[in-house]
């Protein structure tokens, strides 16, 4: 299926599971929506912390289409699954958000570590939780992202286990994809970074760390997320967990 | 002498010439000040057109130190020539906006072309206009930026003449500094992109273009200037041209 037909699929209510898999090769996208009068701290809050939140689309107020990401699309139907927040409290979680929409609402898209899995893959880089077929495991972190107006708190951050002599391979591979988290933030020593227990995340699954693998982490999608939440806006919707946006731009046109 | 003793000499009013070849190895920037309330359409208008605008640092409203680029700095003090505009016309020129500053004024400043220069010297490829001594030529084009709020006009570019078989690495060394600038926008027939003299810039000076050489165009930090002075805002400050701020961070680290 293509982007446009998956997109399509969703839509109509026939496709409400995770996105991870479809659409190989396309860029898929986290959703950020808030109040225009939040729009400016949090855009600053991007801009100050590009690592975690590397914007790749912000829509006019009210505007549901992007320009950018896809052609006819919808983002208040074309995700599979959306959560809606009165101050900072997931009230539901929504197939569709029409009915919650309004003229004040800026929508911000943003790259997702989907984008570099693919070229760890291709470059021969083993990803433990799609060869376990579990989500990710995400950390909430001791690394402060900086602060912009009413949006201050912690980095969250996703990790992969790579065997040593791979490591190399997986900061380069990265590091030339900015717009979807880039380098890893940290590698090794996760007590270094505020992880007591490596085996149990705070967002995702456990996977297994083998011998003669280090833990490598990089920022996660989920900071814009947990930093809007933290601060408790009046109204703001966001994707769930692993249903996003699914574009129609190639992973390697974000290098 | 350091980037924070110029700028003690620029403070003081003992140093009002234009920075190039000063500080050298050190990130010069690009300045735009604006009121808080159009703040978010011109950040919006960076995120948008990343490589004419590429934003290193704002400042939060009506603070004049930098946190990012440079430890004990003020802004309002420590650039050596500004423009003052009311109503999108430059009303003087000063040594410091001291006397004009309010609580609500936001500062930009964005990464500037002299950053990539110093790599391209080193990786062996011609400048021409620091051979000739003059000012980079710089031209307006018919590429539009993508439009955000008050804020929307054509790109402005600034010119190298580079060998034929040197194209390569300079498209390659530009490409991996991003921050400033990044990879060229058009390589070759100035036509093209809507300039119909090459030998008349619209900013800048002319410079040779040898045998053997092709005119290569970058997106130019002019372009924010000219697009915020388009949209004749009620008050502005930017840098006078050619008299940038001197930052603290190596151009090896907007790499």
């Amino acid at each position: 299926m293509s982007p446009k037909e998956i997109r399509k699929l969703i839509r109509e209510g026939n496709f409400n599971r995770p996105t991870a898999g479809y659409c190989p090769g396309y860029a898929q996208a986290n959703l950020v929506v808030l109040p225009k009068e939040l729009a400016y701290d949090f855009l600053l809050f991007t801009q100050r912390n590009p690592k975690a939140c590397p914007v790749l689309e912000v829509l006019d107020p009210g505007v549901r289409s992007t320009n950018f990401l896809a052609k006819d699309a919808d983002i208040a139907t074309d995700i599979p699954k959306y959560r809606v927040f009165e101050k900072g409290i997931c009230t539901g979680e929504y197939n569709s958000v029409e009915a919650f929409w309004r003229a004040d609402l800026v929508s911000f898209l943003i790259g997702c570590s989907f984008s570099f899995e693919e070229e760890l893959i291709q470059a021969g880089i083993p990803i433990r939780h799609i060869e376990e077929d579990v989500n990710v495991p995400m950390y909430l972190t001791n690394i402060p992202c900086i602060t912009a107006g009413a949006f201050s708190g912690n980095m969250v951050v996703s990790m992969r286990p790579i065997p040593y002599h791979q490591i190399p391979a997986a900061v380069n591979v990265t590091s030339g994809m900015p717009r979807v988290h880039g380098a890893p933030v940290h590698i090794g020593n996760p007590l270094a970074i505020g992880i007591e227990d490596i085996n149990k995340p705070d967002f995702g699954d456990r996977v297994t760390i083998k011998p003669g693998e280090e833990p490598v982490f990089w920022p996660c999608g989920v900071t814009p997320q947990a930093v809007v939440m933290n601060s408790c806006p009046d109204f703001a919707i966001t994707h769930a967990p692993g249903h996003m946006f699914i574009t129609d731009i190639k992973n390697a046109a974000l290098k």
